[in-house]
C-alpha cells in the first residue's frame, strides 16, 4: 500500500503538461510510478551516503538482471556514470577507445578530459557502432610511453546514432578487447531501449558476453534523475565508491536514487516505457518513409529517428516542435521518442512534416 | 490546484517512516510539498537542461533572496556545488582559503584537489569560523610562483561546528579579501539555518555584504537532491553554465530540480524547516546540559549540537541511537536536528542519554 | 674569452661519438658552441629560478628575433612548452583545435588532457597542415556547455610531416581563429627549420601574421636540452611564470637554460644548424628518389623525409640504422637530418637504402 | 681521457664568477667535474628518451648506491621528481601525508594538486620531521570516502628545515606506513647532505630500512639540472615511464642528464660536494652562535643555518648579501651553504653580520 500523497506546496504550476514534442527522450517527465515509489521511500530517517534499505535492496533487483556478483552504484547524471566508470577502468595513464560520434566524446563539455585526465582514442564510424579492426585502428602501442595506453573501449549501447549491437557484436568486442589487455565499458543511457530492440533481458548484452562495467540510464527510462554504475567485473568496482565520491556523485539521500530504480526494475516498468519508445519510433519512421524528401540515415532500432531534409523545411518544422540538427551543414536531425510519446504525438509530427515538406 | 498524485508502483516500503535518529541532517527524507511540487511540475515535455519553465521561474525566486543581479544554477550536490563554484572564482593557478575543518577539507573525498585542481590552504580555527587574522595566515604570496596563488575565501554558513556568523563577521572578510584582489565564497549547505538563527534574510549576511559566490543548500532543508551555486558577482557566473556541465553537475530534467527550489523558497518553508531545526537542536543543549558529565563544545547557533562524553557512555548510546563521533580520540560527538526532528524524539533522545551516563 | 674549460671527471665516455643515424634529430648531441656558453655561465652564484643575468639578456635576444614585446619563458622540453603555453591561452572549460597527426595529440602520453585538463578538437589533414576550412570542422559551438569550447588553434611550425607553412598560410588561420575569438599557438619545436626552408627571420611566420604564443624548439637546433614558450600577446603571458612552475617546468638554474638559447640565437648558429639539417635532407630526398621502389611521401620543406617501401626491405634497413616507422601498415618511415648530420652519413645511408631495395 | 673540448661560442659572459652568497644552494653553478661529464658524452648519436647507453650505464652506478633492484629514472627537477613519484605510489583517490612544512606542500605551485589531483594531509611537525605519531594524526579513514584515502608517507631527508633523519627514524616511519598498508616515499633534494652528515651511505636510510621511491637531488649537489625518481620497491615503478612521460618530465638527449648523475655517483663528487656545504654550514653555525642576538633555530645538521634575529638587522645585511626570510612576522631568515662555498665566503658573511647586528 502506498502512503498519502502530499498535495500542498508553495510552487505553481508554469508549464503546459499536455505538450510534448520530438526533441530529446531527457524533455520528458518522470514516469508516475517512479513518482510514487518517491513517496513510498520518504519519512523517517535512512542512513545517509547508500547505507540504506533501498540501496541495499537494489542490490537484489540488480542482480536478477545482472546477475549476482553485479552490484550497482547509483549517480547523478550520464556524465557522472560514465566519468566514474571509466575511471575505475583506467591507470592515471590509461586511454579509452571510442567512436568519434560517441556521447562521451562530443556530449560531455570534455568532463572526461578535464575531470579525470581521460584522454579519448577516437575512431570514425559509419553507423555509430566499434567493431574489433576499428578498435585495432587505436588499440596499439601499450608498451610506448608517448602514447596514451589504450586500456578501455568504451561502446553505447544503444549507440550515439540509434543503432543497436547484437549480442554477438559485443561478445566480438569484449573478446578482442580482453585479448589485448583491455577492458569493455558499455555506455548505456538507453540500454533498457537496446533490450526492447533485441527482446532480450539486459544481461544478455552485457555479463552474459563478458562486459565489465555498464552506465545504466535511469533519466530516459521515467526517472526524475539518476543512473548507475553497474559493476559486473568486482574487481573493478573495488574502490567505486571512492571514485564516486571524489567525482561528486555520492548523492546523501540516496534512498530516492535507489528507489526510482527499484520502480523500474523490480517488474517490468523499464521494459514498457523503453518498448513503447521503440515502438513510437518505428511509428514515426515509417510515417517519415511516407513523405517524399525525406531520408532515413539509420536503421531506426531503438527510439531515434536521424534523418535528412533541406534545412528550410527543418527550420520551418521547428517553429512547431523544438527538435535539434545533428548535423547543420548536412541537413541531418534527429528525432527521439520518450516513454510518454503518444501515438497522436507521432501522427500530428508526421502531418506537419508532410505540411513543411510540401510548402 | 496540485494534480492527482500517482498511487501505483512496482517499489516497496523497506523502512520504518516512524524512526528517526540525530546522526545527520541529511538522514531525514523529504518534505512532502517538496514531493507535492515535483508532481506539479511532471507531465509533459520540458527543454532539458535547465531552458524549462521552471528553471527560469527559479531565477526570479532567487531574485526575491539575493537581489536582482542574483542567477541560480542548481546542481546536483554540496560536493558539486562547492567545486563548481570554486572554479568560477579560480584561475588554473588560483588556491583556496579556508578553516582546517571546513567541509570542502576534510569530507569532499579530496574533490577539489582531484576534480579541479584546487590546492586549500587551510587555516586552525578555534570554532570553524575565519577572520581576517586568521586569513592572513594564508593570503600572501600573490607574485610568487613557488606558491598556489590565495585567489580565493571560502566560508562556510553556517560553519561546520555549528556556528554562525554575524553579518558584520562576513562583511569584514569579504572587505578584507576583496581589498586583497580576493574573491569570497559561502558554502551555505545549511545557509537557512543561518538565516533562521540570525533571524534576518539569507541576503542580510551575504549579497548585502559583498559575498561573490554562495552554495545553497536544498538537501537538507528538505529537498529530495539539489544543491545551486547562486552567483552574486554577475563576472564570475559568465561561464558558469560550462563550468557546471564539464563538473557533472549539469541535470537534464532540471525542472525537477528547480522546482524543488520554488517549493521552498516562494514562500516560507525554508524558514520554517531551518527554525524548526534549530528550535529542536536549542531544546536538545537543553536537555543535554542538564546531564552530568557531557560537556557542550561549541555555541548552538543553529541545528548541531557538538558534545564530549565518555567513550563507553557514547558506545552504549549508539547501540540505541545511530549517531557519529566527531573526534573520537577525543570523545567529541555530533548530534544533528533535522526539519522532521520531534519534541518527543528529542526527549527521548536526552533520557537516553541520561540513562546511558548514569550507568 | 672564454674560461678556462674542465677536464677531469669520474664520469666515463659509453658511446662512439662517430656514428650517427636517421632516425630522430634528437639523437643528436649539443653543438660544441652551446657547451661553451654553458661553461661561460658557469661558475659563482646567479640568482635562480628565472632572476639570473643570463635569463634577462636572452629576453633582449628573443626581442631581436621576435620583436620588443616577446617574452621569453625557458622550459624544459616541448612537452612542457606546449602544455604551458596551452594553459595560457585557455580557460578551465577550453579546448584546442589542432591536426590529427599533431605531435601534441600523439606523441605526448596524454599530458595535454592528464596535466591540464585540456580536450582536443582533432582534423583529419591531408599534410598535416591546419587551414581554415579544416579548423571550421571543430571551430564551433562556444556557448553549448555540452561542448569543450574551442579556444585555441594550435599548428605545428613545420608541422609533425615535416612540411612548412607560408606566412600568408599561417596569417589567414590566425585571422579567421581571431575572427572566431580564438587565440593562436605555434608548435615550434622546429621553427628554426622552417625559417631556413623560407628564407625567412621566425617572426615573419609568427609575431609579424599575429601569432598569440609559440612554442620554441631549442634541443633539435643544438642544445642540450630545453625549450621556451615565447609569449607574443602580453596578456597571455601574464601568468606565465605561475602556470610554468605548476607544470613543472621551472628550472632553478635557469642561467644554464638562457645561455644556451643565447648560443644559438646571439647570432646565426640557429640558423646555421638548420640549414645545414634541412640541406641534408634535401641531398637525403635526392638519393632517396633514385631509388627503384621508394616513394616520398610528403614536400620535403625541412629536415625530415617520410617515404613507402616494402616492409622487407625497411626491416633489414633498419640492422644498419636505427630509424622508425611511421605507419608500420602502410610502410611508411621517417628519415630525420640534424645539425650534425653530414655529406657522408646521407650518402651511406642512400647506399644502404640501394643495396636493400635491390635484394 | 676527456675530449677537446669547445671554446668558440657567440654567448657573453654577463656575470661575476667570483661573487657568491647564501641564498641558496640552487644558485651555485655547476661542478666543472659534471661540465666535463658532459662534453665527454656529447657527439654522435644516440638513442633519445632513455635507451642510450648512459642512462643504462647509471642503472649500474645506482646499484651500487642503492642495492641490485633500484631503478633511476632521470627527470628534469625536483617538482617533477616528487609529483611522478607520487603517481606512482597512489591510485587515483590516495592521498600523501607529509609535513606542513613539506616543500611538496609549501613551495610546489600547488603541482601536486593541480597536475596529480593530489590532497596532502599534512601535519604539523616542531623541527620538520615527521614520526610514527604525527602520521597517525592524518593516517585514517581508508574506508571512508568520503576521506582522500591516505596512501602514502612522504618525508623528506633532509627536512626542509635542515635537519636530519636518522635511518632508525625513517625505519620506524617504514615500519609503521608499511603496517598500515601505506608506502613511503623520500624527498632527497639534498640526499647527499644528509648522507653526508650521517656519515653514512645514502642507502643506509633508504632501501636499508625499506623505503619505497626516493627522489634524488642532483641539482643542488652540483649538476646544471636534473633529479632522478629512484624506485626502491620495482612494483612501484612498473608503469613509471609512463607516468614520467605524461608529467613532461621525459628527456629527449637523456644521455646528458644520465652523465651528470654519473659523474656525481661514479666515485664520491656526491659526497666531497655534499661535506663541504655541510662544513661549510657548521662553519657559519659556529660564526653566527658568536654573534649576540642571533638565535641559531634548528639543529644544523646538514647545509642550512636557519636563525632568527631583528628585521632591522636582516633588511641591512640584505643589501650586502641577497638571502631570503623564512618567516618574515618572525624574524626568521634561512641561509644556504653549497658545494663551491668557501671559507672567506662564510667569513666574510659572519664579518657582515656582526657588524650590521652592532649597528
Amino acid at each position: 500500500m502506498t502512503p498519502a500523497l502530499p498535495t500542498r506546496t508553495d510552487a505553481r504550476r508554469h508549464h503546459d503538461p499536455s505538450v510534448r514534442g520530438f526533441a530529446s527522450d531527457n524533455y520528458a517527465g518522470a514516469h508516475p510510478e517512479v513518482l510514487a515509489a518517491i513517496a513510498l521511500a520518504n519519512g523517517g530517517h535512512q542512513v545517509s551516503y547508500g547505507e540504506d534499505e533501498y540501496t541495499d535492496h537494489l542490490q537484489r533487483v540488480i542482480h536478477s538482471h545482472f546477475g549476482p556478483t553485479a552490484e550497482a552504484f547509483p549517480v547523478f547524471n550520464g556524465t557522472g556514470a560514465n566519468v566514474t566508470a571509466l575511471q575505475a577502468l583506467t591507470d592515471r595513464w590509461g586511454a579509452v577507445v571510442c567512436a568519434e560520434s560517441a556521447h562521451i566524446n562530443v556530449d560531455e563539455g570534455g568532463a572526461p578530459e578535464r575531470m579525470a585526465g581521460l584522454k579519448l582514442l577516437t575512431v570514425p564510424t559509419p553507423d555509430g557502432k566499434l567493431t574489433p579492426e576499428l578498435i585495432d585502428r587505436q588499440a596499439f602501442g601499450w608498451d610506448d610511453e608517448h602514447r596514451a595506453m589504450p586500456q578501455v573501449v568504451s561502446l553505447a549501447q544503444n549507440s550515439e546514432l540509434g543503432t543497436v549491437y547484437t549480442p554477438d557484436e559485443i561478445r566480438a568486442i569484449v573478446e578482442h578487447a580482453h585479448g589485448l589487455g583491455m577492458k569493455v565499458h558499455v555506455d548505456g543511457a538507453r540500454l533498457a531501449n537496446a533490450a526492447a530492440s533485441l527482446n532480450m533481458p539486459m544481461r544478455a548484452f552485457t555479463n552474459a558476453v563478458g562486459v565489465d562495467v555498464v552506465s545504466l540510464g535511469g533519466t530516459k527510462n521515467g526517472m526524475l534523475f539518476g543512473e548507475a554504475v553497474i559493476v559486473l567485473d568486482p574487481e573493478a568496482g573495488r574502490y567505486m565508491k571512492h571514485l564516486r565520491k571524489m567525482s561528486m556523485q555520492l548523492a546523501s539521500k540516496m534512498r530516492f536514487l535507489s528507489v526510482q530504480f527499484e520502480a523500474l526494475l523490480a517488474k517490468d516498468l523499464w521494459l514498457r516505457n523503453a518498448r513503447h519508445a521503440n515502438a513510437m519510433a518505428q511509428r514515426l519512421a515509417e510515417g517519415v518513409r511516407a513523405v517524399d524528401g525525406v531520408e532515413i540515415l539509420y536503421p531506426v532500432q531503438a527510439n531515434a529517428v536521424f534523418a535528412r531534409l533541406p534545412q528550410e523545411a527543418t527550420l520551418r518544422l521547428q517553429k512547431r516542435f523544438r527538435f535539434y540538427f545533428w548535423n547543420e551543414a548536412a541537413g541531418d536531425v534527429r528525432w527521439m521518442c520518450s516513454f510518454d510519446t503518444t501515438e497522436d504525438d507521432v501522427d500530428a509530427f508526421v502531418l506537419a512534416l508532410k505540411e513543411e515538406m510540401a510548402r
